[in-house]
């Protein structure tokens, strides 16, 4: 199963890339060196874990490939342009971002405002455009689902929340919270959007919802261990800065043993929500097992 | 009929100032902060021409003005963003707007980047809710001709070439270009999506959408010649700021005369584009008047 889902996760990865590099053909003169910019932040390599989740999702409706990796790459287009405006030096002002030049060091800050706006402007024209489900209601709920999860009842509110909460003072409650909106809203929306554009009913998306919310918060207590006890040369990127920060974090407030447990235990739980869908959710529960042994 | 234009320009203003309060309630804690942002960015008592012209059109077609002030409103939210965004110290560092602090100075950089992307995000979700419109096919149709007219090959690619392209060396064909991009893109969208709206032909919209085109470059020449021969009073911002810069304008290459028969020549045929509507489309026709003799 664990060579068959690393194949899997770097097939569903290409297609992404694909559909991604498909999307965004260069152009000459400015703008070309926005899309130049939107590509960098877009055209990684990343592990594409967003779109692996739509994908997967729909894949046990029978959804045609060709929809969900649309949708997927939607999903993926907003993730970039939120790591590329997270790193701009107003926010995180974080150099490189996957062992890479960030965007705005790449090209310089106008340009990586910009080639962010237009990633999630362009997230919006995918998900609308008839090729992505000949069902305009279906289209209209992905749009309306997305805008949701990433506005500021989702993943810019979490921003904001990250950034300006005492966060010193945050409790376990409160470090859910946050990541519900900053990572979880995003990752739940990729899940149902599988659902949704696969044609789910509303019993089976609730499901994919539930496994999902699980999943998030597990992929966010593997970030903090990650962060407290990975490999800067596995992360491609420095390590405890949460530390540094005297940030509250699992790790900071349930100790490793404990953050590891409680990690393991949403594993255990999301794999749980997935058992009305069968072996066809067999991707879904290998997503959670990839989720904790992550190395970055 | 100016008297009147008036009056209706200040009710349009109101309804679009009350869809968007509602639509950006209030909140606690650090979303408090992001939603004060996207208030203070969204709700400042502007002109709100281009809902203007997206309840005018739809009038044409006698649409419900809930709908028609929905589609308005989210129009809106993406100028207001783009403002935002243009203001902060890493694009044009502008200080003020209309008057007041820009959202930067009012908050702090990250704030207005994440506000900004909050509205971009929210006019989708708007546009996409059954309240704008019962039929998906509108809503889609909506979300996408917003999508192009705000993305990388249009308002945003616009921004690119106005910061990245030699503009000393731009001719009449390269402003035309630009500004069709930077300021003529929504113009042209507000107009046409308020035929989509009101459930117009394709005819009635290609209309639209020529008139629209003259509207939006005569706006833009009205806007050098403001800069040029402005009162700062009556802008809320400095003047002179392009000759300061050297920038090619409409001004600079046409001569004052030259580009205000140009706005005149571009305002009387915007209006010719209407005939096929009749008196119902007066409201659109006095607006291209108003173009040409606002003073700010």
């Amino acid at each position: 199963m664990a060579a068959d889902l690393d194949t899997r996760i770097s097939e569903t990865a290409d297609l992404v890339e694909r559909a991604l590099d498909d999307m965004l053909p260069a152009r000459e003169g400015p703008l070309g060196r926005v899309v130049d910019a939107m590509r960098h932040g877009a055209l990684n390599g990343g592990k594409r874990l967003r779109p692996f989740l739509t994908i997967a999702a729909a894949d046990i409706f029978s959804a045609p490939r060709d929809r969900s990796v649309r949708v997927g790459a939607a999903l993926e287009m907003i993730h970039c342009y939120s790591l590329i405006h997270d790193d701009l030096p107003a926010m995180d002002d974080a150099d490189l971002r996957r062992g890479r030049p960030s965007v705005h060091k790449a090209f310089d800050d106008a340009t990586a405002i910009l080639a962010g706006d237009a990633l999630l402007t362009d997230a919006f024209l995918v998900l609308s455009d008839p090729a992505t489900h000949p069902d305009a209601e279906v289209r209209c709920r992905l749009v309306r689902d997305l805008a949701e999860a990433s506005g500021k009842a989702g993943m810019v509110g979490g921003q904001m929340i990250d950034i300006y909460a005492e966060q010193k003072t945050l409790d376990i409650a409160g470090i859910e919270e946050l990541q519900r909106l900053k990572t979880g809203a995003l990752i739940r929306c990729a899940t149902t959007s599988g659902g949704v554009v696969g044609g789910a009913d509303e019993a089976d998306i609730a499901a994919l919802q539930a496994y999902a919310e699980d999943l998030g918060l597990a992929f966010q207590i593997v970030d903090d261990l990650l962060d407290a006890f990975g490999s800067a040369e596995d992360l491609g990127k420095p390590v405890g800065q949460d530390a540094d920060m005297d940030k509250a974090t699992f790790v900071k407030l349930l100790g490793a043993e404990g953050a590891r447990s409680k990690a393991l235990e949403l594993v255990s739980s999301a794999k749980e929500r997935l058992s009305r869908f069968g072996e066809r959710a067999a991707p879904l529960a290998g997503a959670a097992d990839f989720v904790f042994e992550r190395k970055n």
